[in-house]
């Protein structure tokens, strides 16, 4: 049983520095949401749709997490207040990102000049679940293409959740995808969660999406 | 560096378990595929394509790796000479399949009655890549809705692959993606894989893939 008490002690100890992380955050008056998905599902494009609509009213920061290449942070770089890379490639953990790196990360921040922090995680569907980073939001994409049965297969990434987002939804004539399923599979994981059908290319759904997460920053602030 | 040194001796201990499942697969000629990808991408439906066309040829064994459910092994049961499901939810390691998992699954195996066995791995870019299972070649499927960035941003996976199926190539007409720029990045990773663009749900490309996997069937036996 050693190994299992390995993971425990990690475990426990990247929460105790996300419970560290959000307190920097809350001081600063900083929103952070932890934005997850499989690779390809969308997590840049929810980001840049994000930023043209919020831009006028927020300062958005940005966390780019990568196994390797800084393809997104290149992407995101010319809306955002501030960007900052985090590649996990020779990491232990390289599936995700951690707690520990997000600490860096917000050390080369401009705090005081962020008001939402976009955090976009490593794509993956499994490890990102277990490592909380001290955001405020845990957000998860789905794709259509990807099928309506991700929910079955990953429950505990969609079980935390406290939005998740249906993004592609302008394929929604060339795949197969039950929508009325995927919503009760989820809701039966999480009956609280939000839900936001999208599609990032058409920009359809993203105002929906926009206002719950300003409304989310205004009561929390 | 107590946490790498950690991680190194659970790569060696999964190498020489590796070793071990092949010379068992080797004893019975039994030809093992390891097939990995992201959540969505067609592991499942290249599974049931490949045992459509090779089933007259070959006695094929499957195993299916979930983190959860036995949606996968439901579908392909039907088709399979046997099939042994691993869930992976409560292991230390769940993100991937290790070589550990495949040892008991083998022993669950009828070996004598199996020529081809086709692993399906865990839905992920990142983990699989580190663990060898005993597998002779090693698949990743990559989808068109994921975008042509997939080698260039999970670099390790595609540069170890023997082929690399590129799948739902009937959303070539509906989908941003540079077919070229994605084999010039994966050839650039990986001189020697082998590619073919297939279309599960359509069978384009089907035959190629299963040729090139029947010869090599045939050289290793």
């Amino acid at each position: 049983m050693k190994k299992i008490e390995i993971v425990q002690n990690i475990l426990e100890a990247n929460e105790s520095i996300a419970a560290q992380n959000q307190r920097l955050l809350d001081k600063h008056k900083v929103f952070a949401i932890n934005i997850m998905s499989s690779p390809g599902a969308g997590k840049t494009s929810l980001i840049l749709q994000t930023m043209t609509r919020l831009k006028e009213k927020l300062r958005i920061g940005i966390i780019e997490g990568d196994v390797a290449s800084t393809l997104d942070a290149e992407k995101v770089k010319g809306e955002a207040a501030a960007v900052v890379q985090i590649t996990t490639r020779n990491m232990s953990e390289n599936c995700t990102l951690i707690a520990n790196m997000v600490s860096h990360a917000l050390q080369s921040l401009p705090l005081e000049d962020i008001d939402l922090l976009l955090i976009e995680n490593v794509g993956n569907l499994i490890c990102p679940s277990e490592f909380v980073l001290g955001e405020h939001k845990r957000v998860v994409i789905s794709s259509l293409p990807e099928g309506d049965d991700k929910p079955t297969k990953y429950p505990m990434i969609f079980a935390d959740a406290d939005a998740v987002v249906i993004n592609k939804i302008d394929f929604l004539p060339y795949v197969d995808f039950d929508t009325a399923a995927f919503q009760k599979t989820l809701h039966g994981l999480n009956p609280k969660v939000k839900i936001f059908p999208v599609s990032c290319k058409t920009g359809e759904g993203i105002e929906d999406w926009c206002s719950w997460l300003f409304s989310e920053i205004e009561a929390n602030s």
